[in-house]
């Protein structure tokens, strides 16, 4: 489940494998929770970009979101090979001495090669990909114009060569350091949404969606 | 400031020239803020993994911490060409259509050749990264021995090629849009630090430290 064995890419899980997940679970998680995407490709030396994503065909691929004029998008399209990686940071771990001391977190990292979306297979990713970012907000949303569309690079990514970390720990001080006056534990991190603020030339009589509530 | 002329690489920027910061305090503000940047190289095809980070010498240069045993920082040792990305989403902006919503973000990506830090300078930007992420915190904890150094790797990226992109808008809908009974704006993203843990086998005498409730 976590990669095809055929590719021999040696990223730190090969020394760690107590932090590398193979619960489905996690990938989905990871999945859903992410807005970007960091997206790298080689043009003339490493490129990294932030982008915009979604879930795709039940967390086997993930849609990456970007204009028709952007290089990163155009060289996508054209089969560039790519690494793209979502990153939670879910808290701080305070061990009793700073080289133990480190964050936890779940990651995915995958390998592969994304394919452009065209046609009515595009406009279902699209309504995915607002879904995804905006839930319940589609069917308030007008239609998107042919202009629009043709504005908007839809590419899906395959879920096929990938490696899914989760450190979710105490601190994992050696016996020696546990008579050292410190505090230890963990201080979560989470992502949170703030108080919804209408833009200035919004007609006052519209209320807030319930949905925002929902976000939050 | 944002970068070397005589490197031309076109990432969306340059098609969006209003996202462009020239600010200073926008790269120091992203530096400050990120406790990980996603770092790629090339490595028989692009790899990004995410690495903490600490701001160096003014914020000129780029703290890049991992394992020794790393085969990311290994290649970094070596002087791979490498891009990194720091990113901080600061927001959902509900447009009145799918196309003109999207997200309230900072960014840098720059691109160059790290260092690998030795000595007194390796041990000085140790305390770095600790006070970066663990703002306090050093001055309660052990110093590391001879072996913890030696198991950990630090290069110092430069920040002399990079690019700072701050969107901080109100949705742009179009004249057209303005008539749209959808309620426009933008709902705040944030990360908050939640309620520290305490390990498992923590000494109950030892009180929760006073900088943990100054980082929340």
């Amino acid at each position: 489940m976590a990669g095809n064995p055929s590719q021999k890419r040696a990223t730190p899980v090969k020394r760690l494998p107590h932090k590398e997940s193979h619960d489905r679970r996690d990938l989905l998680e990871i999945l859903h929770r992410s807005r970007i995407a960091h997206v790298a490709i080689d043009d003339g030396g490493p490129i990294i970009l932030p982008v915009a994503i979604a879930p795709w065909r039940d967390g086997n691929e993930v849609l990456l979101h970007g204009s028709a004029a952007s290089r990163l998008f155009r060289k996508l399209s054209e089969g560039a090979p790519a690494c793209i990686s979502l990153t939670i940071l879910e808290g701080l771990v305070l061990a009793r001495s700073a080289f133990e001391s480190s964050m936890n977190y779940k990651s995915l990292i995958a390998f592969g090669v994304g394919r452009t979306l065209e046609g009515s297979e595009k406009e279902e990713a699209l309504l995915a990909l607002t879904e995804h970012l905006f839930p319940e907000r589609s069917q308030e949303l007008r239609a998107s114009s042919e202009k629009e569309l043709k504005a908007t690079t839809i590419i899906t990514f395959p879920l096929d060569d990938y490696t899914v970390k989760v450190s979710d720990k105490e601190p994992e001080d050696p016996e020696s350091d546990l008579t050292e006056r410190v505090w230890a534990g963990v201080v979560p991190i989470a992502q949170v949404l703030g108080e919804p603020i209408p833009t200035s030339n919004l007609d006052p009589s519209i209320p807030l969606p319930g949905y925002i509530d929902r976000w939050r």
